[in-house]
């Protein structure tokens, strides 16, 4: 423990403990195990990946939490957002990210990340600050679904002011937006980003881990409901178009993505969120429960 | 015919001709039949897209041409290249491009496109040009099918002169880069941007026109040879891994496939190249014929 800076200890507990709570979730619903990477970073610090690849349940299942610090460069500092007053380039952060991909098209791809950053010492203000937020992306609408995933959200958020949920809602369909396609990633969820002016330091972190733990109550019983639904050759086949776009996303607009590509950080972590396997065809053709899932997706709905 | 810009109607024959010829070729192989969409531009022209998908011999096949002319944004104008310094906003272009995945894991992926650009009226120094190239992308290597490409390549630019080769190849190496993975997206072919002073118009059109012409006789003997090898399970598997790399190129770097998604251009036409299936694994494994292609993708060769 650091007496210096008790809010790093605290967030770096935070990630490594939800990174085993989650995997120990969803462990016990797939029946495999998650490998396990302990990885160092050159500039400093490192991480923890674990993957679950072809799994019983899961095509794919990662989770990766990381403590990096060291020195930007100017335009590192510039693109990362928040602090960008800052005059010292050094920084510091930690943060605890996951992707999963279902095989059952019926169940959907879920997406988490939550992250504590600081410039400098973190002592100035607007010096440090939080990101993050959960999204769900189905391939086929059950709307009983996108309205419980954003409940839990809600209700974690609505604990710390009635402002953040609607907020960070609209964040989320702006963020989660794959321009070229003019429809979103998903039913989108919860986005927020250099949170520092909406309380302390110790009031930001209570909503950060408060929204971190509304993750597996958020996802399991949607899971739960949807891994085992029957499903045909066809629905297979939008799915796999589906992870296409969430390919697309993630490669063209992600800003996390792209930054971990420019910067040259540990390519194995940053796509993990790739789905295992995607598809492209030239102009599909769509049903009409693919035709429902297009509409939401390009018209955002409000599920709360 | 127009008298004004006979440059545009030798370029605009010459690009949908080569579509012609290379489609009667590959439908001859396959045995299926390319779909066919004529579209039109917003902004001004249009093109002819050809797609042959879940054939016999290709997992996907497509060919687009396209004669597309209008105003271009300042930005658009400053990013294309060639004509940088040209004031008037107007453009005409004309091209045509090609990408065919085949089923088979040894027959290698090909990508070729060559095209005209006029900013203005065409007739100040520098406000026409052409760029183009071809360059193959196997999942496994046969040292002799890269010798073969580049073989034909190589003497279809000689006749123009010996210089174009070495450059062009060594542009295409530099061009098909993946700089987060450190590899090639191939083993490269030709790649070349901005040509107008390396000769007249004409001269120029001959140099594009025969590089084009070279396309069938570099790639089909290479497939004709490939497209019924026997294979295995974990030869499909690298091929899909390898697939993804192709995606992570396009999406990521290739500068036509960023520009039309920014610029809102057709998204089928854009991302026709993309693959029908890819793979991406966490930490996967190689063999020895992985770590072999690998090596080659590390550290391009000169192949001829």
């Amino acid at each position: 423990m650091s007496e210096e800076f008790p809010i790093r200890d605290r967030m770096t507990g935070f990630v490594f403990g939800l990174q085993d709570d989650i995997c120990e979730a969803i462990e016990e619903i797939d029946g495999g195990s998650f490998g396990e990477d302990e990885w160092e970073r050159d500039g400093g610090g490192g991480g923890r990946s674990r993957v679950l690849q072809d799994g019983t349940v899961f095509e794919k299942a990662g989770v990766g939490v990381s403590v990096v610090m060291g020195e930007l460069s100017e335009r590192a500092a510039r693109e990362m957002g928040g602090g960008a007053h800052i005059e010292d380039l050094n920084f510091w952060a930690t943060g605890v990210s996951l992707v999963f991909h279902p095989h059952n098209p019926m169940a959907p791809t879920v997406h988490a990340n939550y992250r504590y950053f600081e410039r400098g010492r973190g002592t100035e203000p607007g010096s440090w600050w939080f990101g993050g937020g959960s999204d769900l992306t189905p391939a086929y609408l059950f709307e009983e679904d996108a309205e419980h995933f954003h409940r839990v959200h809600k209700e974690a958020l609505d604990a710390h002011g009635p402002d953040h949920y609607p907020r960070f809602k609209e964040w989320c369909d702006d963020y989660f937006y794959i321009e070229h396609r003019e429809e979103g990633r998903g039913v989108g969820g919860i986005f927020f980003d250099n949170l520092h002016e909406e309380g302390s330091v110790d009031e930001l972190f209570d909503l950060v881990s408060d929204c971190g733990h509304a993750f597996l109550p958020a996802y399991l019983p949607i899971l739960e409901r949807r891994m085992d639904m029957p499903y045909e050759e066809k629905h297979k086949r939008w799915q796999q178009l589906r992870r296409g776009r969430y390919v697309e996303f993630n490669l063209v607009y992600d800003r996390g993505t792209k930054f971990g590509l420019r910067t040259k950080g540990r390519i194995e972590s940053i796509l993990m969120s790739l789905p295992l396997t995607a598809r492209w065809e030239y102009m599909p053709e769509e049903g009409s429960r693919e035709r429902e899932m297009l509409e939401v997706l390009e018209n955002p709905r409000e599920w709360v």
